[in-house]
């Protein structure tokens, strides 16, 4: 009697090795159509199948598990929406985990997803630098990072939107346009994404002979709740700013709130660039010009990149940057 | 020699039965401090772990999975993550999948679900009349279903905003603040939850002897690409209509958007009241008036209601609405 491998099932199934071991493992998506073929493949093989821990295809359970510190947040839902979509098509589910930027909530859904049995991990890390620490488990998981850096580059490959070009884009385009006093409004809370825009900004300044104070030059706020009062004493203290670069458009558009109310006119006054390119900035009023991050292309290579690390057909400690684009609206247009 | 029970071990270890469950399952929140403290009693008493399908407590994963249509729409966005933030602290961990409104998705996430055994399940199916064929598996998971209506509500239990109450506040304050031609913008996919919204709307205008035509009453979008030419067509063939109860935040900013565009100004010209009320609405220009669903009480009542259900505490079939706000900004105020 011949003995039959899973790839003969396959071939007599007229369907995939993988779409094979979904039936058999019932997990993963597959019609009922698939399935009735593949069993009666099956049965007229006699094919037995393997659980053994060696039989590698089997061993597979066809999800991967996504961190994410804030779905609330309208770049991280999009991005991890654009993900889930391509892992489908390649026959992959998601489960999704929102941390909520805490590193113990980061820590236990990370044991959580290992427990389960995904097969690879993506990591949107809310906390200032990421370490897998719950890899103390006997299985090792490949995981990609993206958008936050993590502490040790060695052991995963990093996918990042190129956060210092946008800022920089952004700093050109408000001196271009006539600003000359220029501050970046940015949060208390760091990630590795803010301390690079941070730095385009900061850089470009200097480019221009224009200098970089931290004191004169950048709003710094520290909650959500204190954006009003943060603002006015900034103005208070330095009257003559004519441009924000704001590091997200919900940021931007409170700014240009408070701004309105206070008698101040965007863009004829204070000029505004944010990040993100939320679809409200294209609605709000004046609409808000933006730094668009490219979550389809952040989407495609971070799918592509995990399912070769989980392939092992290539190297870790890689770092991929992909271009942004910036979006010139009514706020930060030359009047 | 005594008979220990997991209840002693809790005792004995100063931590609850919950926990003992968690560090004996390796799944789920506990410190290191406390894995140690409930192992040391474990081997002190010789305590026998019981992994047989009768012992209740072991046999939980404490993870608990979501279904939500679409994570970028910002009221499930922060539904969920509410809801994620009131299991984490009743110790459950909770795994979120996106389903894009796609029924076949919805299915084969629901079947990943169970198999990698959830302890319960809430769904905020995107089709139009959910149905749980995938509990055909051997083990019946308790499931809330919020938002949208089920096809069989005998079998969980509903919870939702309560849209018919809010459409008719809505519909109420725009006559009362002047508006006599009112139209209800909507998509042509429909929910449960845009069905009471309609209907609430129909009602209201009946009440006050406006009657209802779909025609002049309605204004029907069946994409977000289509939006623009839509309105301009409704307005050609209904020139007189000054207010809109529009049946999301982001729809309205899109219609205020091109209203302005095209000369027509809010709320001078015509009314418009939203829902959900997004936090952009408030920064949008005019300010946007919205429907406000209280997401901390729907998020509480489901939580509440699935831990209920997995204790077999509560009888199935009941239906929970959730009262909403009318927040009235500036798009709809009185001139």
């Amino acid at each position: 009697m011949k003995k039959y491998s899973i790839k003969d099932i396959a071939r007599l199934s007229g369907v995939s090795v993988a779409t094979v071991s979904r039936v058999i493992n019932n997990n993963g998506r597959f019609s009922e159509e698939t399935r009735k073929k593949v069993l009666s493949v099956i049965e007229e093989t006699n094919y037995k199948i393997n659980y053994s821990a060696k039989s590698l295809r089997m061993n597979k359970s066809f999800t991967i598990g996504i961190l994410v510190p804030d779905i609330k947040n309208y770049f991280f839902s999009d991005l991890v929406q654009k993900i889930e979509e391509i892992l489908f098509e390649q026959g992959y589910t998601t489960i999704i985990c929102n941390t909520a930027r805490n590193a113990e909530k980061e820590q236990a859904y990370l044991q959580i997803l290992q427990a389960k049995g995904v097969d690879g991990l993506i990591i949107i890390s809310g906390v200032e630098a990421f370490s897998m620490n719950a890899a103390s488990s006997e299985k090792k998981i490949p995981y990609i990072c993206i958008d936050r850096e993590p502490q040790d580059k060695s052991k995963t490959i990093f996918i990042s939107s190129n956060h210092y070009q946008g800022a920089e884009a952004a700093t050109e385009s408000l001196i271009a346009s006539g600003a000359k006093n220029l501050a970046i409004a940015l949060y208390n809370r760091m990630s590795s994404a803010s301390r690079s825009r941070l730095s385009g900004f900061e850089e470009t300044l200097k480019k221009h002979q224009l200098g970089f104070d931290a004191e004169k030059n950048s709003l710094r706020i520290s909650s959500d709740d204190t954006i009003n009062q943060e603002l006015d004493n900034f103005l208070k203290n330095n009257p003559t700013v004519d441009g924000f670069f704001s590091t997200n458009d919900t940021l931007a558009m409170k700014l240009n709130s408070r701004l309105k109310k206070i008698g101040k006119n965007v863009p004829q006054d204070i000029k505004m660039i944010g990040f993100d390119d939320t679809p409200y900035g294209e609605y709000s009023s004046p609409t808000l010009s933006s730094v668009r991050q490219n979550t389809q292309q952040l989407a495609q290579k971070t799918v592509e990149s995990l399912l070769k690390l989980m392939d092992s057909s290539t190297t870790l400690g890689e770092t991929i940057l992909i271009p942004v684009e910036l979006i010139v609206r009514e706020s930060s247009s030359r009047i």
